[in-house]
């Protein structure tokens, strides 16, 4: 066993066995961090429901006229939810962080931030003639930041791999690009469609959410048998 | 031991010995991201509670008026910890999670996080004469949704119970759904409450969390003593 | 080794080895609840500062202006604070939770989630000439009721001590309740207080909270050598 | 083995084997908490984004008015995570915590939650003529509060080098000192800045963040090969 260097990456936790592993309860850390952001996020979008101010009779009235944002709270909840799904995904195949990946993952969880607002944008403007559809092309612009910020974390992450547990098959998870890439080309159309019809534009997101749910791209595995036994020796 | 599909479900947090236990770290991060979300959930309910103007000898009178809000925070406060310990239990007994589960659980969230908006409402209109009863409405029919939300996670945990750690009684399990469905009747019955009065509504809501405080159905376990020891025994 | 009732207590952890150590990860999500609480509510402190719409030279008038809003920041940031590092310190000896402790450990983050309620009603109140000293009533009030509530909470955690940590000296730890009860006694003196000066309570306050941070009461152990050592024993 | 003291430091977690990794656990929870407070702070940024009030083809125009609320969104999000990042590597070097840090960070967290109002304080003065500067001037000088608090929590931290894994280099870590000193001469310039420029001041915050999460001061390790194997021995 050779000396280590002194200096190690100041980001790593110390630990006692000075091994490989040391970074991997850095992930922990940061995924942590992020779970806390986007529970946060998913929860303030209740801050935006208004209270119906009509008394009496008129009080449906006045529940149902919020129905906009009602629509979008549900709409953007569903959103951020599969987001999450897709960070934690990504997440559980890595073992380490750098420098690099802390800060795209800070560029993701911006944009992700942003979405509490823009769902109220939309949701106060849907139902104004002239202004809803700009408020739908907001809303999609930034789904379309999430989405680059998204790639370019994912293309950060497998350009080496050097992150990726060892059971992550590198080249198979490269191969992925494309499709993540492809997948993605759903925002841009959301955009488009958003200069024509603003409530559509919002039950497109909500279809691209429940797609997105169900249809996920999975990165593939390549399971050493060697090693593996050679680890659970490690253990008896 | 077999080489596993090199394609295993992207949820899975990927782990060094690659067997079943891959799926248990999951329950970890949802537990947390939905902790989360309930502590959030809990404690801006606090940002509904509205500052009295009233100065001099008038304060302690403007502070009585705001007795509405006061009530409507102490019972969702208890409903909302109530549901966060029901949550709690099911996660406890459960080994992994899939992807239904993911967006059932998801849908749990939703319903819950609407919780403090109802609660302004029902503490806005309680002493308005004609929207009480409404907005006492609306409010048991949030209570009702996570009711049905909760039922159907329920429903779905317990369908095959593949989730379930090896120790729980699966049969068992499926047969409190009868239990879980009865105890959750007292929901739509506030809802009935609610066109008669508002305030006994709340009332009616405060007992019921009391109520399912000390009463909780148990999920049913069957400990097999063998596997216990020689799980034991692998640990030696 | 007999084998356990089928029906467990529903709130434990089901684990593997079906042991005492069932309940203990349960400590881990109460006080993963109870820490997400506690952060929540001392961060959304700072939404009560408002913003000085003075501009020009008059923009440090309107910033001074807000001095009540500041000081009731920085004394609520710290009783909060000390709060969580004492509610902290109770669970660092605690191994397990049952029913009562976690709607006993609910109620004090009821009434601690109230506090940039009263907070934010001392501040506005403070430089008014009348209502001062009513909201600074409040605003204490609402710490003897932490104070009654947390008292009850470690009541029953030392009534039996069947919760504790097996190295904790349970007799010890009873004998300390006088000890509490007395330390609490600060608070209700701080009620007397605001009905002579609302700023001198917050400077009271203040110096509680530092007081508390630096003295804080020890839970006496008991190390028993020989168990110590036959559990390093099961270790090898 | 010696009989410990029967009264122990009382923050510090029970555990089954009594020894030097008592508090170990301890960081793990002031991590949490800290990072439950910063992944708030830097999500309630959102919160002070304003929805545009214009409708129809002057929608775009009120978009565009918001872009000292934008522009003060993304610098301030970039800040606060780099402090996070900053926190996060100092705890990832400690193995302890004792009452004074938790007081330090406390102090630390205080400081950090004032940013999201001092973003909007600038925000909303930014396009103001005379109280630009001095709202950028107040952003500024939290900002140099924070380095304050941040190195009295390193210099106590590196000043016995009690609370570090065994790994640090306690010397080296506290030769540092000068550096960090050094780098965070660039907040009190900001404030100098801002007396000339509100928007240049904003530009400089930006920068500083940038540079900070590029070029970290790294601290030293000492890995003593020996303790390192005879660590590993134990575990066999």
């Amino acid at each position: 066993m050779n000396a280590p260097s002194p200096y190690v990456r100041s980001t790593a936790r110390v630990q006692e066995n000075g091994k490989g592993e040391v970074m991997e309860n850095e992930t922990g850390r940061v995924e942590a961090f992020s779970d806390g952001v986007f529970a946060i996020i998913i929860t303030i979008l209740v801050l935006e429901l208004k209270v119906p101010e009509e008394t009496g009779s008129a009080f449906w009235h006045g529940v149902r006229e919020q129905w906009p944002h009602y629509a979008a709270y549900v709409v953007s909840f569903l959103i951020i939810g599969v987001m999450w799904v897709n960070h934690h995904t990504i997440f559980s195949h890595l073992k380490r962080v750098d420098r690099p990946l802390l800060f795209l993952n800070l560029m993701v969880l911006m944009v992700v931030s942003v979405i509490p607002y823009t769902t109220n944008v939309l949701a106060e403007h849907l139902t104004e003639g002239g202004s809803a559809n700009p408020a739908a092309v907001l809303y999609s612009l930034v789904t379309v930041a999430y989405a680059l910020a998204f790639l370019l974390f994912w293309w950060y992450v497998t350009r080496v791999g050097h992150l990726f547990h060892e059971q992550v098959d590198k080249d198979g998870a490269r191969a992925t690009r494309v499709r993540f890439g492809l997948g993605a080309i759903a925002y841009p159309c959301t955009v488009l469609l958003a200069f024509f019809s603003a409530p559509l534009t919002l039950v497109a997101h909500f279809l691209i959410a429940i797609y997105y749910a169900a249809n996920q791209i999975p990165i593939p595995l390549v399971v050493e048998e060697e090693r593996l036994e050679s680890a659970s020796d490690l253990r008896k």
